[in-house]
């Protein structure tokens, strides 16, 4: 297949990058390298250092392997970027993971705000003008998030719900109330995208994708030229790798709030099992059809008992340590969300054992040295934005 | 009270302003002038000339009427300009029209739908945030449409839906199936603003209005130096503005497709007391209250045999004529849309009778040697976008 992965650049964009490649299909990564410049303005590096786009995917073609084209372009800035792509690449899929994808990031500030929003809707409606005119019959892949749909005091459907009301039924897309100015661009973008299979016969999938844990694929194969970039920061990191590192620099694991949040998680393997299963069996034209993509449902407080009893095996004894939950979020609620379709259609989930928490500790380990402070404890706040202090710590458990 | 009306130069925005300020509030009216400009660009011209935001708010004070004063600038460009005027003028209410709020133009290309969705979101974006900072208490009245809702099959609700599901309920957000990237663009807001009411407390009205007819309100008291902007074309007019205009100049009543298509309408004059109605009763902090402000529901034939009927009145003999129907849109479809809040807060709406019907035309009949036939057949089509032809006409029914 032709495969187009669009924010090739980034944590999942690279790994898929290889993913397909190794497996016989034609490559391109778009990126403009914006995420790199987005760390910079926060002051954070990912554990290890990342070599850019280009020398990845010179150090890939060196080794023998399926070349990866690389496009430094940008699909939000230029809109005529991927009219070029779809109409000399003619991609069978196109892989979407180009948007700024930080909550924090989004509730900084007002400029921060309206950036998200506007990257993310205005690329996503690039690439759909761009299908509709050179590719109709492609199969857009489009990444969303699991907060889009918040916590509903109902069980979380597949993207649509049916629904009865008053006697009659429809099936409706699943109403949502997403947790952050940047779930909501997903949200967005899940609604133009949406019209545009009604209107123009597109065909879409949606992954609405859980926290993402790890940093491994085994197209990396160890070698530091082929990594991704982990982050365990307050803006771009997720829970279970900053948790990671806490433990191995003998810090506590600070939970947000009382730690009953619960999210969908999974293995940053099976988002490559999951896209690629996506790719592999397309939506029918004008199907706008969604996924829910995780493996495993926990509390921020059995990820940290996790993380805890996984580090003491290798010697770290860590504490856990509540701080003042910076979102405005629901930490009690209910949470049931479905996500069987990615399971029918073949995955087979690398679920979240102590294995895995000890080979991310490991790795964690070997890069202690370079770990920054910056963003250890959260500094941006849902209701007041970026804050100088970082919010104050509270009472310690165990 | 102390009222901020965003667009308010716009056809609903200087009806607005002078409705306030006849009724002894203080009133100032932003705009940027761009609807001028999306009016040239796309060759049409109101039926009646209409002097500038500044010239009409001269001639109003110069009545001895109590002054409306204008401020010229841009809400989404400029994102401090909410901010200068939450701090001085510290609005008790901000009544936001000012977007883009045209479906076949946001469908005309690329360029036109970016535009709008970018001009739309990012405005109301800028709106949240300089009330976040300097008004958290103002209230916010947001003009939405009924097109977002689209045309489901359950009865539409006000904004929100109470639902079971698996046996557990909840209040969700009522889920939508907008007719058009400009709908898209007023259902991101009202995803916002949900989000800004959960979060920062703001109150807020989403005011999701069908569709306006008319002309005349009665603080223009005849006066062209005060009249609004009636379009009669394919962009920025409606469907009964079309009707009335074309009956008077003797051109067959166009009915997009078969004409079943049922939606909500109200008289301008109900937009005002609406609009009211929801300022003199403001929601609470943190509630994102939504009304639908129509006060009938009619199909395009219903409205284009009542032109006919009135047209005839007056001594115009007039046919109607299919012509294919350049939108994506269900031509036959369940329609029964909840409208009951506005009432409950009082509102006595004006109904579409001969009277009214004949006033309009012979509005237009006065006004009958300044039509333009630009746009007076579709030029758009939802799926091909600006079409350099007009949509061809199909058979003509009486």
């Amino acid at each position: 297949m032709r495969i187009c992965i669009l924010g090739g650049d980034g944590y999942l964009g690279w790994p898929t990058a290889m993913h397909f490649a190794a497996r016989g299909h034609d490559v391109v990564a778009v990126d403009n390298g914006a995420k790199r410049s987005w760390e910079e303005s926060v002051d954070v590096v990912p554990l290890d250092p990342v070599p850019t786009l280009e020398e990845r995917a010179e150090h890939w073609r060196r080794g023998w392997r399926r070349p990866i084209e690389v496009v430094h372009g940008d699909i939000a800035g230029d809109p005529g970027l991927m009219h070029g792509i779809c109409r000399d690449f003619k991609p069978d899929a196109i892989i979407h993971y180009a948007e700024q994808p930080s909550a924090p990031f989004s509730m900084m500030n007002q400029e921060s705000a309206l950036y998200t929003q506007h990257n993310n809707v205005q690329g996503n409606l690039n690439v759909m003008f761009a299908m509709r005119d050179h590719c109709p019959d492609a199969h857009l892949i489009k990444l969303g998030t699991m907060g889009e749909y918040g916590t509903p005091n109902i069980d979380i459907e597949e993207g649509w719900l049916e629904l009865e009301h008053k006697g009659r039924r429809d099936r409706v897309l699943y109403p949502k109330k997403p947790h952050s100015l940047y779930h909501l661009s997903k949200v967005h973008d899940s609604h133009n995208l949406e019209f545009a299979c009604r209107v123009w016969n597109l065909r879409v999938t949606d992954l609405n994708q859980g926290v993402v844990y790890g940093i491994e694929t085994p197209e990396m194969d160890g070698d530091p030229m082929l990594c991704t970039s982990f982050h365990y920061d307050d803006i771009f990191g997720t829970v279970l790798n900053r948790f990671v590192v806490q433990a191995v620099i003998g810090m506590p694991l600070t939970v947000y709030g009382n730690g009953r949040q619960t999210r969908g998680y999974l293995n940053i393997r099976d988002t490559l099992q999951c896209v690629e299963l996506a790719a592999l069996n397309p939506s029918q034209p004008g199907e706008f059809r969604v996924y829910n993509q995780f493996t495993e449902q926990f509390s921020i407080m059995e990820l940290a008992r996790r993380v805890q009893k996984a580090a003491l095996n290798l010697g770290h004894v860590v504490t856990l340590q509540h701080v003042a939950n910076p979102r405005a979020e629901q930490e009690d609620h209910y949470y049931k969300a479905v996500h069987a379709g990615l399971l029918e259609l073949g995955l087979k989930p690398h679920l979240l054992d102590d294995e895995v928490l000890v080979g991310m500790l490991e790795r964690a380990e070997a890069a202690a040295g370079r770990v920054s402070e910056v963003g250890l404890l959260p500094r941006v706040s849902w209701r007041h934005g970026l804050q100088e202090e970082s919010a104050p710590c509270t009472a310690a458990v165990s």
